[in-house]
């Protein structure tokens, strides 16, 4: 039997893959599961991007461009020129397929074998995947649940740069924290990155859903990171279209984006369809996007209100994002997440959540906690909580 | 500023790329250019796929599943049973963005950096890019246009395997050479693979479309080679669909299927609405594939014969996909397919070709070869292999 690649054999699964034969064991014995685990919003995607797909008028599906087809790549122009970002033009835009695949070009534009890149932790459990990919290392700067995961002194991030280390990278607002970088954290995080010559790698696909009033601070605020800065965005999050794959990389950096586009090219190109719906979503989205925001707004506060009042549950409140991570008075929620799918039910129903051991450089930190997704609604989410509560007391008695 | 890894430093760019600002500059001047130089048809997909896109019923675009949804995969089932592979399950697929991603996971889930994967010359371009992402280096297998690309003896495959040998890569039918190979020689090859437990990644993205009554042989068809084959599969050629980004790597070794969806999950999901059209395009499409196969023939028929009528031009004709390899009186054809677009005109015409040379491994192989796509209609290719004529003569003289 031939073998697999190093690379291959530790390429970590998905934090709730291991769940996903419980979740469907539960489901064909009759139980309701409601998924708090994963992404995928309950939200509508705009009216806009399915008209637009349902009233295409192509006779052949081609090749859209490497880089992106110039009618998505405008929209794009015009709405981070919206965002204050006027010195941007369409060739500061790569396509891809989803946020993911920026991802990936990213690290296997500025990383080689080795390499580290430095994450603050908790971190988006796929970061794992898209540096295992390159045999890239994950450094982790560690923040905390008793703090509301603020991050730590700056120096922290210094002591960690090695010869190896290639980029930070952020997830602003965070996922899996809701995090809210602090436009001085940003500032220092852009000084230590210049000083050292690294780039800082923004994910930034939650851009659109930050609460109570806040704006969140984008890395393109800081124009001194001309030549060391890649932002990660996507349509997935914005418009709740998560299946039609459509991301990009933002950089100013002609040197990166050169090096960027040949792993685009190689793939040819990026999926035509979603550059249609997305591209017609970008038109007129304001009320769009405020009622989305809305939405979470209330589902988060409710939510959170919720958990909290579970004996032992703590959750901070998120400042962005649709995710919060509650602390759970048991001692390992990889062995609850699965006891709720294989051995409770309340009135034939279960929730399914995503322990948070695969959310960290050293799985032992996120024993206790586990990442709740807000994208069900406000009812869901009202007997999602209530299960919770229930399960606990079944599972500490 | 920083550095760009090294992977990226010697990433190839796509053979026409170089070539782009020339075609663009001579369309601003007016001129017509016919582009043979790239695999993207001007067949219509089929109305199935595109209605299918039209009447979707759906309030949000959501995440597919990693490995791809139960639908498509159901359909891409039902498809291989019809070639007679009746064992495969929906299980033994993964759905992919593209081929491309198919060949990436490959890649990926088989190799390390310095691994070695060989593959008869010429081949695919983006073969390159796809094994330079991940540091892999490609030994090549010469095949010469004077005995029309025929492989050479199978001993020289094995003379090439080293302990860093992870793979195999064929492409059948081929591109550029449309070259089929028969059974004796996968037959043969399927030994070799076993003896040195490596495995054989049969690219068959081109499988419909081979003439002369030829029906390409799978890899799928030496179930001995149940551990050690990956087949990569697209929608793209077969349908016209090449911006849908749909694609999938069939295998039935559970180990390298457990070892690819890894990559999958890190990427979350292949792309949804592709998925849809390429569910429908699968219902009822003989009359489709054969009427397609019917003009490829065509235009094959007519562009071969075309090309060696002109004076010092060797093409053999091409058994399968849709490109042919011309050798043309010129020393250089990157300088000679530069010159067609910037210096070359005949009633505000020209043609763009793509030159060989990064077909090869080593670059001087392909120094006096073009690869012509016969993706045009008959009017459009006659005209073509006139400029073609037109041009030689003025650039000979």
């Amino acid at each position: 039997m031939p073998v697999i690649s190093k690379r291959a054999q530790k390429m970590p699964a998905s934090p709730v893959r291991k769940l996903v034969p419980f979740s469907l064991k539960a489901k064909e014995k009759g139980i309701k599961v409601y998924h708090l685990n994963i992404g995928q919003p309950d939200i509508e995607t705009p009216q806009t991007a399915i008209d637009a797909i349902k009233n295409i008028d192509l006779k052949i599906f081609e090749y859209a461009l490497s880089e992106g087809n110039i009618e998505y790549r405008t929209a794009l122009k015009t709405y981070y020129h919206t965002l204050g970002f006027t010195d941007l033009t369409t060739d500061n835009f790569i396509v891809t397929n989803g946020g993911s695949e920026a991802l990936n070009f990213a690290i296997s534009t500025l990383c080689d074998e080795g390499d580290e890149v430095i994450i603050p932790e908790p971190y988006y459990a796929n970061y794992n995947g898209f540096t295992q990919t390159f045999n890239v290392n994950v450094v982790a700067i560690p923040s905390s649940i008793d703090t509301g995961f603020a991050l730590p002194e700056m120096a922290e991030f210094e002591k960690k740069i090695t010869p190896k280390t290639k980029a930070i990278v952020l997830c602003n607002p965070g996922n899996p924290t809701g995090y809210l970088y602090t436009r001085e954290e940003l500032q220092q995080l852009a000084e230590i990155a210049l000083k050292h010559d690294i780039v800082i790698i923004s994910d930034e696909v939650y851009r659109e859903y930050a609460y109570d009033g806040k704006t969140p601070v984008s890395m393109l605020e800081f124009p001194e990171l001309k030549e060391n800065c890649i932002i990660i965005d996507s349509e997935s999050k914005r418009y709740s279209m998560c299946g039609a794959r459509i991301g990009c990389a933002v950089t100013r950096s002609q040197k990166i984006h050169d090096a960027m586009i040949l792993f685009a090219q190689a793939r040819l190109s990026p999926v035509l369809l979603g550059q249609i719906a997305a591209t017609a979503a970008h038109v007129n989205d304001t009320k769009y996007i405020l009622s989305v925001r809305e939405e979470y707004t209330k589902r988060r506060n409710l939510l959170v209100d919720l958990l909290n009042e579970i004996p032992g549950v703590i959750c901070p409140k998120p400042k962005g994002a649709f995710y919060c991570v509650a602390e759970l008075p048991v001692k390992d929620t990889d062995v609850f997440a699965q006891w709720l799918l294989e051995n409770f039910q309340d009135n034939n129903e279960t929730v399914m959540v995503a322990p948070m051991s695969g959310f960290y450089s050293n799985p032992e930190l996120g024993k206790k906690q586990v990442r709740i997704a807000y994208v069900l609604n406000e009812t869901d989410l009202r007997r999602s909580a209530e299960l919770l509560k229930i399960a606990l007391e079944e599972y500490n008695k």
